[in-house]
């Protein structure tokens, strides 16, 4: 028998005891012994849950019993997580977690703790919840340099951005509706301001390098600037706007961004709609390649966990993560790279173009039937560097979105 | 230093070469040692290649030389491949393969042999090409009960498909230009008639059953009675014609089946392109996800055996393949099935409306506008033994699509 602790029981954790117990007779053929929840911790009493008798409130009393083999964190957040998840490692115990703060914050330690142990520190769950990732990058696409990892990393956002296209709902009430939902937190910032998918694009970003890619150093965009007329305009050039998360190796350095991007009908992220995640992978070898799923929901991001622990549960003594150092990786700047732009202008379009088409080189105009104090227009392909220096002689210059 | 073999330098052998050879470098980091790649068996000679002094014609002189860990089975075909593949495996040398055949077929006494010998056999490749599924399935998605898998598993068709929709060519021309492509062999029988997909369904179904599913029990249907007017009646409700192979979990039982089905614009597989595969798999708790890639070619091909190598190096003396035993599965009895029937009728549709409904139930019926002479309709869900009775009274209808 196999005893695990979980911490907190929340979403997650509830989530978690859902599945052991649900899928108990699969999960432990799989395993090939029986796992068992001996404790759960958590500050509250869950009296008349299945989870009475085993709710308690010290730490102490998990990591000093020699018995409990995994622990599984889904408290969230960085403390007292991080704490809880390392001394748990140092005391020997496998860790499987689903937060996505702790792993791109403290990764790399807690990484080398559990290499040095030979026991596992697994962390599924917190990227693109029940859709598998890690593992794919660990254990499977081990053949290839990866070129690229572009992910709809945020379910929220992506619910946002599909609501308003579909429905032609403004900004505001699609928030309220997401937060009326439980998709969107009351505080939803770091939903809407990309915190969420900025975490989650470093914690793939130093995957694929083996260093770490600091969550900090990661320019980040979030949607909330995206008006109705911005997805009018992606949909007269038979585009949708998805907030993006995506590292792209360029030469020696990997370039990481997160923000608002265009993305056409051929490109498979644009067909993610909902609360749907999805990641594209671009291998040297593989060539393109895209995993889907639920990227969030106590169900789908508890059963990535149960992925772990079955793992964990398997491989007692052994570390298959997906690791890398703590040696920084210094990220392409922002101002080299480089893509196309889309640009919203205020003024007229036959007197503004040859000014703009002087600066900026060949550009697409679009315009929209009940817009006449604007238009828009796509440029070449150009560093981020070059479009800001050429935009600030444009006062006219309302918005610009970046084009996938 | 790790020394393999590889058998058979054709289209995938001489992929995996390339792959080993272009990312040499992150290949051995990941492997934590060099991989040398000893033996290329071959019946030819490849003067003034980079195997030229690698080729061996005698299968022999790989099994007897105990510096071989890792046997690459990439021949395709059931002989000699299986008399290799086993002899390797009761050498104590590990095996990745790309062979469906082999593995639908004898997998699970390879299975057996590798587990007993606590080494691998590996088969990343032999379905989805280079699309992770196998890995997922056997060390991912192991909290879950999978309750559906249904794929789009061969590229040659979907392409076709795809052709006939977006350029409303028929059939004849379609197959053509795939052979012009090299998608298609010149006798392309085991892409259209279903045998392809069929093998790698049975693959899957024998994953997530634990038990043997027999590829010969697997009712299959291919795309050559698709017609360009199916493809218009498919226009005409909004849906593709795909050719899906799928299993299903019914009751205690799982249903499996190769068959071109029509698919609404909500399901993830309608956007499937051209020779791209894609396998949706749904878990009870992680409900849907899919998996989207290069189904074949040369190198996507390569790259899902090179990453069951780096898998079988790193790990030489364990057995972390998905496996099942040699019993056998009885699969649901394809009459007792249930689902939903496109069917076109020969007639007016006036005349013949109210005995289809007395017989079938409720129809929606679908007309096209250049078509007077016949019309089509949808059933509601029923059992294929029961739509079978049914249609049998009436020989007015030409063709049957079953509906997703």
């Amino acid at each position: 028998m196999i005893k695990i602790a979980v911490l907190g029981y929340g979403t997650v954790g509830s989530g978690v005891v859902e599945v052991i117990q649900t899928n108990q007779k699969v999960i432990n053929e799989r395993v090939g012994e029986e796992l068992d929840i001996k404790y759960v911790l958590d500050l509250r009493e869950f009296p008349g849950t299945p989870v009475e008798k085993l709710i308690v409130h010290d730490f102490e009393q998990i990591v000093n019993d020699e018995e409990v083999k995994i622990v599984v964190e889904v408290m969230g957040g960085i403390e007292p997580a991080y704490t809880f998840v390392k001394r748990s490692l140092l005391a020997g115990k496998s860790v499987a977690t689903s937060n996505k703060a702790l792993v791109a914050k403290h990764g790399a330690e807690l990484l080398a703790i559990a290499k040095e142990k030979n026991i596992n520190f697994l962390y599924e769950a917190s990227v693109g919840g029940g859709i598998p990732i890690i593992r794919p990058l660990a254990a499977a696409l081990t053949g290839d340099v990866i070129e690229e990892i572009t992910g709809i990393l945020n379910g929220t956002t992506n619910y946002m951005m599909t609501k308003m296209y579909n429905e032609n709902a403004d900004y505001d009430a699609v928030l309220k509706e997401a937060q009326a939902r439980g998709y969107a937190e009351r505080d939803p910032s770091a939903d809407v301001e990309g915190h969420d998918a900025c975490r989650k694009i470093a914690i793939l970003s130093s995957i694929i390098s083996g260093k770490l890619v600091d969550f900090e150093d990661i320019y980040t965009e979030g949607i909330t600037k995206i008006s109705l007329d911005d997805i009018n305009y992606a949909k007269a050039m038979g585009m949708k706007i998805k907030l993006l998360a995506s590292c792209n190796r360029s030469g020696d350095k990997l370039c990481a961004i997160v923000a608002p991007h265009l993305v056409a009908k051929e490109h498979p992220l644009y067909n993610i709609e909902d609360v749907f995640n999805a990641i594209f992978v671009k291998g040297n070898m593989l060539g393109d390649s895209m995993f889907y799923g639920s990227g969030a929901g106590k169900l789908p991001t508890a059963s990535a966990v149960v992925g772990d622990i079955v793992e964990a549960a398997k491989n007692p003594n052994r570390s298959m993560m997906a690791t890398w150092t703590s040696e920084k990786l210094e990220l392409e700047e922002k101002a080299d790279t480089t893509k196309r732009f889309f640009v919203r202008v205020k003024g007229n379009e036959t007197e503004l173009k040859d000014a703009l088409e002087v600066a900026f080189g060949t550009i697409e105009v679009v315009k929209l039937e009940d817009k006449n104090d604007e238009f828009g227009f796509v440029t070449e392909v150009m560093s981020e560097g070059a479009y800001e220096a050429i935009a600030a002689g444009f006062p006219q210059i309302c918005h610009m979105i970046r084009v996938k």
